[in-house]
């Protein structure tokens, strides 16, 4: 178990407005404000968006089975912020619900805001922390500076 | 994309009681502790609740579509707390399970509590933020202090 | 309303790796860290697991309905963390997805990790707390220091 340790930094409250691309402007806002590590939570709505929910098979490399949602769903995520190679590496799984349905997975590529998501973006730092491909499971996943054995 | 920017202040870990409102529970705790801006996570189970879980149509302004959930089903939420007009005004996110169905939507009006419900409200200072009604879109926003162009 | 007050202390960012058992490790971590009280986030996905999705009818003392899963699912958590009777005790509820069905509840005895689940847990100063059996509810309920009439 790979893991680091450090402290709480600065706390944003954020406003992501209707029409908006949640996933884009909240990438965009982790990195105009220099946040390394961190983590998101949410809540709002949207009015469409990209979601997987898991693999087709529970194999390595997963192959996604995925899901996209129209017409006005009631959002509740949270989000990990890690360094990525290039950018801010942000993974954010989320539960959209409508009426009696909801479905639960990793928002992905689009998420257009309906009326309003409101997000606190809650810095870390003293955290090492980089989210790297990872040859073994075909995914990205953090590398962190510790392992408790 | 409106923000601010603050600290973590006080946390307080908090115990709802079976029969209980959580709603009106976590309103008065919240008043009670002169909390202005914050987030709340909360995880239990109620024996009946009233759920907003997405609009009719995703129009301007909103109609709600409204559910009604009742015996026992557990529950995983966020809030976040902001001044209101009045009062403390709190925007609840939950995800409703009961066997294999599960909704998730805005908790609204009442919640009565099934055993308990564990809440940890956590505090912000510094942030400059109300909630208040916008024209636009017909219903609540939160408005801070500084934007992201 | 029973509650108490502190602080955030220390924040960990953890992996937990693909086959691993999200519940034993977590606890493991907990420990191993000597965290008192805190709270936990955690995203991923499972190849199975064991929830308890609400009672079977809403009375007291509850009998827990069981849904086992398999398969790969994502998951989005929380959970909070207080002394238990000899280690620290940690409540956790968790929506689970695989595409277009969800379930929420209390994640309970194991979950088998697919691939990885990023947690965060965030610990707590100055807290007084100790989860200790309830004879009123029949179930496990935080005792804090604080009440709040």
């Amino acid at each position: 178990m790979q893991y680091s340790e450090g402290q709480v930094g600065r706390v944003f409250t954020v406003r992501i407005d209707d029409g908006e691309d949640f996933i884009r402007e909240i990438q965009r806002f982790v990195t105009a404000m220099n946040i390394q590590s961190g983590m998101i939570h949410f809540l709002g709505a949207v009015r469409s968006a990209k979601v997987v929910t898991g693999p087709k098979e529970p194999v390595i490399p997963p192959v996604p089975r995925r899901e996209e949602i129209f017409g006005g769903w009631e959002l509740l995520g949270f989000a990990t912020i890690y360094p990525g190679e290039e950018e801010p590496s942000i993974h954010i799984h989320t539960v959209a619900g409508k009426g009696i349905r909801s479905l639960a997975g990793c928002l992905r590529e689009k998420a257009e805001v309906y009326l309003v998501i409101e997000a606190i973006v809650t810095e870390f730092v003293g955290i090492s922390a980089r989210r790297l491909p990872d040859e073994k499971t075909g995914v990205s996943l953090p590398v962190f500076d510790r392992t408790l054995p």
